[in-house]
């Protein structure tokens, strides 16, 4: 058993693309198996248990990842993750990842994919509500699959939405206000949220947004209106339901899961797109877990590991 | 972060057998958080992820355990196991644990809890319908909580049946015929079986039976009519019915959850108990994560372990 420690070091993002691309094809061909995530609530926060089995990448597994609100006053992350591969014919555990960084990056991967089907224009002004880790792996990933022309950010904390802006040179990017941000072609939203920021008003028609900060019950970014105005897809329709920026309004009963337009695996195979150049497309992400299996297919590949006795 | 790695070495099984007691009072008393294991199918076997919260110990974490079949024809063992431990407070991971031997051993106490509490005799002749690991571990469990006078078993392959007599030489142990087997007062079945082997009729009034080897979907190893006759104890209902013991006879209209009689848990805290010493009890096991968190626990203090850079 290996213990792969470094996981994040030269990984080419445009493969990281390219595979969480696949994955979703295979997810959208109905070729994957994977339970919807199960949550354990702890004292102050929860953790997320995800197994799958990739046939496509004869890879088997599961990512424990947490999520603690408190972490970074104690100098730690908020989200860790660790990745457990299993050998599909014998069922022993062949690897374990440090999948903390990963799990940034296939989610980022999964933004531009949607990015790359879902909009319009290929020549886009982004925008970001929240400037966190998120929001950087999203930017980094979008900008191997559209030309970034203009980024326009807001956070809570214009601070960090002011060291975001200073810390990206190879685009123009401005720290604006959350109405100027929402004024944009291709709309990222990654903040922890538990009351919509997103006002339908300031969304322009044509706009693609991915939602990608609702993740548990409770949580939301948009505005309710704008699921009305645009079409929803998905990552996955159980955990979408449960978790994802669709959540609340369908508790509310002002969404209801029929309005799904369908995944986003379906849009890559082809089956589902948008109708017009003027809709309004949102990609509700909630993570996954044959995103972590196709990352950790790329992270093991010729990367230094620890030799662990097992069994 | 720490990898655990010969975590069975010189763990005392009556310190084993509380602490397990200890988890099921917990759950008795609702003071876990457990959802039902997940199941992943794949070509040659299955692999199944339980996470699971037990606030009395602090901890919380992930046992992920697969099952293939196949497997000894390999040189490797059936069924092998990791558990990952994580920091309550902040979610960060802090232990692996090799758990496969672990997790014979914690099912080998649930049984002698089982046993301890719903056993009507201390002093028992002992039956043992297979001859494997678990058989082992049942038996090895139960020997610190009853007095064994003797002990009768059986196997499909009636060489492992003898080989497995050879080799415990602190009892009078004999490899007989399945039915005379039966004829004991505690009776303990750890097979694959997908049909069942003990008869009612085998079975004498007062017996209690730990029905060990059903733990998924479509397996069964007790006559229904056994069921209805006894008392049916499980470790948690949602798993029991999904793939304890009773699941086939659920599925089959022949039982229904409305007659298990309780939980283990709610038998360790006097909840629950036998009615009569004529009755016949059966505990009904499909293993659950907080037995692997109580163990995990034992296993992880004062023992070598290998340090590992994370996050």
């Amino acid at each position: 058993m290996q213990y792969f420690t470094d996981t994040e070091k030269h990984i080419d993002l445009k493969e990281v693309n390219r595979a969480i691309e696949t994955a979703f094809a295979d997810h959208g061909r109905g070729e994957v198996q994977m339970p919807p995530k199960l949550y354990v609530t702890l004292p102050e926060g929860d953790f997320r248990t995800m197994p799958a089995y990739l046939p496509s990448l004869s890879l088997a597994g599961v990512k424990v990842v947490n999520v603690h609100p408190g972490n970074p006053s104690r100098g730690l992350p908020t989200v860790m993750a660790l990745t457990v591969i299993l050998d599909i014919a014998t069922g022993v555990p062949v690897a374990i990842l440090n999948a903390t960084k990963l799990t940034d990056m296939r989610t980022g991967a999964a933004g531009a994919v949607a990015a790359k089907y879902l909009s319009p224009k290929k020549e886009v002004v982004l925008g970001l509500i929240g400037t966190g880790r998120q929001a950087e792996a999203q930017y980094q990933a979008i900008s191997h699959e559209l030309d970034i022309r203009e980024i326009k950010c807001w956070s809570r904390n214009s601070l960090n939405a002011e060291k975001f802006a200073r810390a990206i040179t190879v685009h123009d990017v401005r720290s604006v206000s959350v109405e100027k941000a929402c004024d944009c072609d291709l709309l990222v939203t990654t903040t922890p949220s538990r009351a919509p920021i997103v006002r339908s008003e300031w969304v322009q028609e044509g706009t693609h947004i991915n939602a990608i900060g609702a993740d548990a019950p409770g949580k939301q970014e948009l505005d309710p209106l704008l699921l009305k105005r645009g079409i929803v897809f998905v990552d996955d329709m159980a955990q979408a339901v449960h978790s994802g920026e669709i959540n609340v309004p369908i508790s509310q009963g002002i969404f209801s899961p029929q309005e799904i337009a369908g995944t986003l695996g379906e849009v890559v195979i082809g089956m589902k797109q948008r109708k017009s150049q003027d809709q309004i497309t949102i990609f509700d992400s909630t993570g996954l877990a044959i995103q972590d299996l196709a990352i950790a297919a790329i992270a093991m590949r010729n990367r230094r590991s620890i030799d662990l006795p097992f069994p």
